[in-house]
């Protein structure tokens, strides 16, 4: 890191950590170069990376401010209101049927967690496997070590840096996705009958393996902005066996939201009290339109109490199946779960990956699609607040690709997306992120596409149907307001 | 097939049944024309096919014989004698350790389940994988359909014909190796606690998926030539609670044998009347020395009790993990299992192999690798009789590239691979295939690679290592006699 870089990051921490408050003046250039014994220039250029970065502005003759990022500038959903006690979780036909739908051709996807697959920075890397693929023999075919392959795990370490976290390579051990990870996380941390506390609305994918695990979920009220309700959380601790957590607090899906840092490192607290392991989901977190992109929990941790799941499916593509975990404390089970399940991670892929992140390729990518994806959400909500029926509430990300959006409370997603999708487009149904069939009115939208006319009558085409169905509620005898 | 292939067929089914005996006269080629009532030609080329595979000989003005093919011309092991009650599964230390050690580079390892990976007839492969991976895009590097691409499926479906299996594309989940089939497998049709039914020596993958998913394993007495007991499973079943059977009858893993087709069907008529499910795995079965390959449990299994699993692995390489299940009714809860677990399996690699079968490949490769293993095995079996001590037992594989050797009582095959891996040499160990810490003077060998020097000195090394592990033993107060 350079000089200037440090002290931006400096800047750009305290800023996070609510030192400096949204719209608060900064320190001048001169106190700047004073407070970090640097010269003027690099105060400057600290100043000018904070304001790329967007977590800065100047004010003509005044100076710098710090730019009121959080603030949402439409109306974000409420607090969730989660089932308030442990249950099974059910869903599974709504989610099979998502996944079924999202191989239809022709289909305009915006239900599915897919990441713009078209990126021009993604050619190196597809050019290195083609090379590597190409006079494959021997050991190239042969099954890479249990772990994951020394190099892959070399190169993940060192990405996990930008989270907070120092670890060795062999902290680290390679899966077939980020579902592998989390799914060999949980079962290395319970036993069937076992509760597990999640952020509502949360992941299908993770859900589903608590269902299939034989576990119980308990699903915790989440804010929009913050993630899960430390509060509740800490009733929901002295109120039942709780003997995991299961969340995603930066760039959460499907909410958006990043947790505060003083959140995060409150939520590893309260678990010390308990002993109880975090399995932290961080597959978007390279994804914040933030730079350098906020620490995960696992950064704070000093007793190998969270594991840390992620995966290159959101970052570059889901195809390659390549995932990682770093599971603390619990590395002997997840090692164990890992080699019962699948063996070992394909071996070229991971070979490749490494390679292609040695060669700065990932991070010419990451700078490249961060950018995309933060400018296309602005496009989205504007088209959604534009078209959509008033009283819509619609999350404000802070990274990765997708959007959530609350509808007037009559409105059934999933009638709404078996309408949509007769005219060629898929949405993802609110209840597929809920353990018991709630959000019935809300639903997840895809926005990688950058603003494109198709996408605009996408949406143009969700919003007229939601139209229909308001109108044909309201001719009914039990007529609602919106 | 062709008429002459089909007459062929008919006549090899009847010697695998027994229906023709070993070194038994042959119908003349004039009877057979007219039995099949083909020509006298066709008759001809019927029989020069049965030479071929290996199923007739033909001695000069008699006519055509039987060949003697399952005899062993050396000592086979005893049937084995496991603990008979249902125990959990111990030796995961043990297994790791195997793992570990393969990755030590300049190791000759005859210690692990891999294949020839230098074979020429994999190239086109390579080539095909290298050339969709060059300008990969969109849908090629995202997620594949949660049951597999259509087209690997189609042709898995169309390979499986050759195992007497008519089945459905829609039959078939692709899985991140046999591994995942297996585990997802047991997941479907067990809770935890229950008890699984293997034979014995068994794959230590899947003895540890039954640890890891909280089971019981019992092991059922197994004859090195005919595999599983069905006396010593009938008497199991009417003991205990058994509530699933995994076994591996074709080209066993580690004893090599193929079980007869008639105990195949008495091992389904037998679980038919407990409706237990047959977890079947049959990975090596396409490396068969016969041709055309003996059929599979599930090709006689009407009820769809029967879990199909295998994998290129193989037959194919390892590092590429792409496996299936054929799950017959219990369809819904593999699929489920399958994607908490990994979600789905690589794209790339799945379309790559679909093209791969569709153009002739696989079959070219499997023939070649196929009469290379054939022709190893007598070489290494050679090099163990002359080298190992007098009173080694050896398996005689009918498929496959994996040797049982069982040494004398006291010789411990862990210490034994201790020394030889210190001269640069891996064995795997008896007990790795036992659930309780049996089979310590026994030891399974990798017969991959062709007859060469390396190869030998290897198993000369293994031999002076024994011989003076047997004098050390023999100078100790508690002498033994071998
Ligand atoms: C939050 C979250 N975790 C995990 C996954 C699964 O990731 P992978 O495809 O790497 O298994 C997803 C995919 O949608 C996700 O959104
Ligand atoms: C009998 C048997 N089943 C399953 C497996 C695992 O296969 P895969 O590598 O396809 O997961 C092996 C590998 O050694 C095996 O020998």
């Amino acid at each position: 890191m350079k000089l200037y870089e440090k002290v931006a990051h400096a800047i750009a921490e305290r800023i996070e950590q609510s030192f400096y408050q949204a719209g608060e003046k900064l320190p001048s250039i001169r106190a700047l170069s004073l407070a970090h014994e640097v010269s003027i220039s690099t105060a400057q250029e600290a100043y000018r990376l904070l304001e790329d970065q967007g977590w800065a502005e100047s004010r003509p003759k005044s100076g710098f401010y710090v730019i009121n990022r959080q603030k949402a500038p439409q109306q974000l959903p409420d607090l969730s209101r989660p089932t308030q006690r442990p249950i099974e979780v059910s869903q599974w036909e709504e989610v099979l049927s998502l996944l079924s739908a999202s191989t239809t051709p022709n289909l305009v996807q915006l239900s599915r967690a897919i990441p713009d697959l078209n990126a021009p920075t993604l050619k190196p890397l597809t050019r290195i496997l083609s090379d590597l693929n190409k006079n494959a023999h021997g050991s190239m075919l042969s099954y890479e070590a249990l772990r994951g392959s020394d190099g892959l795990r070399l190169q993940v370490a060192r990405l996990m840096v930008d989270s907070g976290c120092r670890l060795h390579p062999d902290d680290i051990i390679i899966t077939a996705g980020c579902q592998e990870a989390l799914s060999s996380s949980l079962r290395a941390v319970t036993k069937p009958g076992d509760v597990v506390a999640v952020d509502s609305p949360s992941f299908y994918g993770s859900m589903q393996a608590i269902k299939a695990h034989g576990l119980k979920v308990l699903e915790i009220p989440t804010h929009p902005e913050t993630g899960v309700s430390i509060e509740a959380l800490e009733l929901a601790l002295e109120q039942w066996p709780i003997k995991a957590i299961q969340i995603t607090p930066t760039c959460n899906n499907p909410l958006g939201y990043t947790m505060p840092v003083e959140h995060k490192k409150r939520l590893l607290a309260l678990t010390a009290r308990y002993d109880i392991p975090i399995i932290e989901d961080d597959i978007y977190g390279d994804l914040s339109y933030t730079s350098p992109r906020p620490p995960t929990i696992k950064s704070f941790d000093t007793e190998g109490r969270v594991l840390l799941c992620s995966s290159f499916s959101k970052t570059l593509a889901p195809g390659f199946r390549i995932g990682w975990v770093a599971p603390g404390r619990y590395g002997n089970q997840v090692m164990h779960m890992k080699y019962v399940v699948t063996a070992s991670t394909p071996t070229i892929t991971q070979l490749g990956i490494a390679e292609f992140i040695a060669q700065g390729g990932y991070e010419r990518h990451i700078r490249k699609v961060r950018a995309q994806y933060h400018q296309s959400r602005d496009v989205m909500i504007g088209w959604v607040e534009k078209y959509f029926p008033q009283g819509t509430k619609i999350s404000y990300p802070q990274g990765g690709f997708l959007l959530w959006v609350e509808l007037p409370d009559d409105i059934d997603t999933i009638t709404l997306n078996e309408r949509t999708m007769t005219k060629g487009v898929s949405i993802a149904p609110g209840v597929l992120f809920s353990a018991s069939g709630k959000y019935r009115n809300c639903m997840r939208l895809n926005f990688t596409d950058k603003s494109s006319e198709k996408n605009e009558n996408a949406i143009k085409l969700i919003a007229s149907t939601i139209h229909e169905m308001v109108s044909e509620l309201k001719q009914q005898p039990h007529m609602i307001t919106i």
